[in-house]
């Protein structure tokens, strides 16, 4: 064990076990160096970090002090507002965190931080020239998107990109009105159109603005079929309408082949593409990208200071070394592989042990759907620890999706066995 | 030195030499790992750090190849437009990044890389509970905005929350029409407005939002007196209207006192506080907050799902310790004295270099006003590599703002002088 460490879990232990308390003085930096035999930056090493833990606070000039643990330790989940967490979540199709390697991902950061000289200028409002050079040559390999880097903008989140885009649209030539999205399940890109004033209908072919999501077209995982892919850019260039293209989950689509973007079928006369890295990542890492058409980004070009960078500057540098090192493919193919066995186990456990219920595999490969007689009251779910999503219930079939992607492989067995009394 | 730094040093040399190039292939980390006689981690460590600063790149299944530094340099900054950027910036009031002590800042960031917990969940829409914690001490102890946390919304800059704000209103009862500026010169605020459909006037009382900037109220620094503050909140109170109160640059105003905020002095009825880190930290850490009244804090928690967290998690957890720590105080404290040190400097130098000018330090103390008489073309500034602000100019009677914070102590004289000949 390094000193330092030593020095950390001998303050940590008494301050635990309560053998020092809230209030209590700790030796100077100086005392304690010379009590531990060590340097004072070894002492002042584990003070900070003992500090950042919330076992202790500095108090200027004064010294150090043990702090109120339990206040310390509040604050992190205190006014959060409980959430209604099942233990089993089958409906959010979250990430597994534990198929992401963190302390990789923490070394590219620590790796980006030593760019010191970067860190002093304001960020680029379109987002770091060096990621977008590197997504530019993800997507095209990935997608056949194919799109010089500064037609890219790069934010924290689809949702922020969406107001960006937004923005653009009303500051265009492009007279926009309506927009239309494949189901009402996209709420949040619902939500910021109409805050802009757009009308949003649903499946409406002759919309003046067309979102799509062909990967992931329904909450059940439909996936927009060619035939229908080449029908909707022929139309919208007949109509003349602007096709945004939201390529989430495209990385996990596997039934079907990896049917081509539209943004590649198209030539990118009038098709948005956007894609995000949050489920091949970690939740909170919020890095979006969009790829503009000529007439937007000449808008972006004339509108630049308008708009700012939402991103962080050291998770792009980060992601950018990430993508340039191929680490990106590589975690995409394992969780890949990872969430379509989950669904092929759970499907098999639920065949084995609730026969009667009707149960296939959603195209996408990541998601069942179930289709049960059923006559009970809908919190069963909550009530057996299942978070589900209902599609539909009509008082005798029940019709359910579930996800498996968050639910560790230890715990499915559990899950299904759930399921089982909730449904029965 | 360790033996890390020596193995990347010896590559990095040879490849900064040239006796290595462009394709070589380095030996295996084994190979390597028995050469210098250390462990294979040492080897990957270096390794990887060549390779995250862009000297070798790693073929999967083959090994490690010298890169064309020359491609993997250029990225940065290849296809960023070159802006029109002078030696002299006496315009922008950027932040001088050398007052900034970033080892410490990384320091932060690498203890919130180790609550490796809190990185497989979502961000919390609102911002993480313990910064918001935090900031509600730290804004009660600062401006005597007193507020619980629940009512703080963290984002990824103030204009990222403008437009939160925008959709808080346009979902709540309040029916806005109008937002009055101070100035033209809010350009990104009334841009965000104008976008959701308000219409933007500039010093109209009537608005039916206010939004106001009441330590930096004009391009040229001057500071809302109390009693126009008190006469604008009874105002807003009579109208019904809504105040934004953007408090910037409140922790550098010196000559008047600092003034009460709005939202101290009108108890939070009608007041929606804003603030920002970027010019007290570094201006690509994008962290700001807003404080919602009532009304509209109900709305948030109501489509709080609409609302996505920009500002990223790590920041957000090292700001939290950050503040805790009192460092964001004596952060202010130090640029505060550095800055009006300019400020005074800067002013005593023009009085005795260019007496013809009439010269007068901003309510502020943080800007100095200057009037000449010209007539020259006014790009002899950009000429004279010089950034300034030039707030009128009728052909023969110049009016400037200069405002020394981004240029060096070092080079303030050569940039009087600079001055001296643009306009003599």
């Amino acid at each position: 064990m390094k000193k330092y460490s030593q020095v950390y879990s001998y303050y940590k232990e008494l301050i635990d076990n309560g053998q020092i308390k809230s209030g209590d003085k700790l030796p100077s930096i100086r005392e304690a160096a010379t009590v531990f035999s060590v340097s004072k930056t070894t002492i002042q090493n584990a003070y900070f970090d003992l500090q950042s833990d919330g076992y202790i606070i500095s108090q200027p000039k004064s010294g150090y002090y043990v702090s109120d643990i339990q206040i310390s330790n509040i604050p992190y989940s205190a006014d959060v507002k409980t959430k209604n967490i099942c233990k089993f979540d089958l409906k959010s199709g979250d990430a597994d965190s534990k198929c992401f390697d963190l302390k990789l991902w923490q070394r590219y950061i620590k790796s980006a931080l030593r760019q010191e000289e970067r860190y002093t200028s304001y960020s680029e409002a379109q987002g770091e020239a060096d990621l977008r050079n590197a997504l530019a040559a993800y997507i095209k390999e990935k997608r056949n998107v194919i799109t010089s880097p500064d037609r890219i903008v790069i934010g924290a989140g689809v949702n922020y990109l969406l107001s960006v885009l937004c923005s653009l649209i009303r500051h265009s030539g492009f007279n926009a009105k309506t927009v239309s999205f494949p189901t009402e399940s996209f709420i949040n890109g619902i939500s910021v159109f109409e805050d802009y004033g757009f009308e949003a209908h649903i499946r409406d072919k002759n919309a003046d603005i067309i979102y799509v999501s062909p990967s992931h077209m329904t909450s059940y995982g439909d996936v927009m079929p060619i035939k229908r892919r080449l029908e909707l850019i022929k139309h919208s260039e007949i109509k003349n309408s602007l096709i945004i293209e939201d390529d989430y989950d495209s990385d996990f689509v596997y039934l079907s082949k990896p049917t081509p973007s539209l943004y590649a079928l198209s030539g990118n006369r009038n098709v948005i593409y956007m894609g995000s890295f949050s489920n091949v990542l970690l939740p909170s890492i919020r890095i979006s990208y969009m790829v503009l058409n000529d007439e937007l980004k000449e808008v972006f070009d004339m509108r630049r200071e308008f708009y700012s960078q939402t991103a962080g500057k050291t998770e792009q540098i980060a992601l950018c070394q990430y993508i340039r090192d191929g680490r990106i493919k590589a975690q995409t193919r394992k969780i890949r592989r990872i969430y379509l066995n989950k669904t092929k186990v759970l499907y098999e456990m639920i065949k084995a042990e609730i026969p009667s219920v009707k149960c296939s595999v959603a195209e996408n490969g990541l998601m069942l759907k179930l289709t049960a007689q059923f006559s009970k009251q809908l919190d069963v779910f909550e009530k057996n620890d299942l978070s589900v999503y209902i599609q539909s219930y009509d008082g005798t079939t029940l019709k359910l999706v579930l996800i498996p992607s968050a639910v560790d492989f230890e715990q499915l067995k559990e899950a299904v066995n759930a399921l089982k009394s909730a449904l029965l």
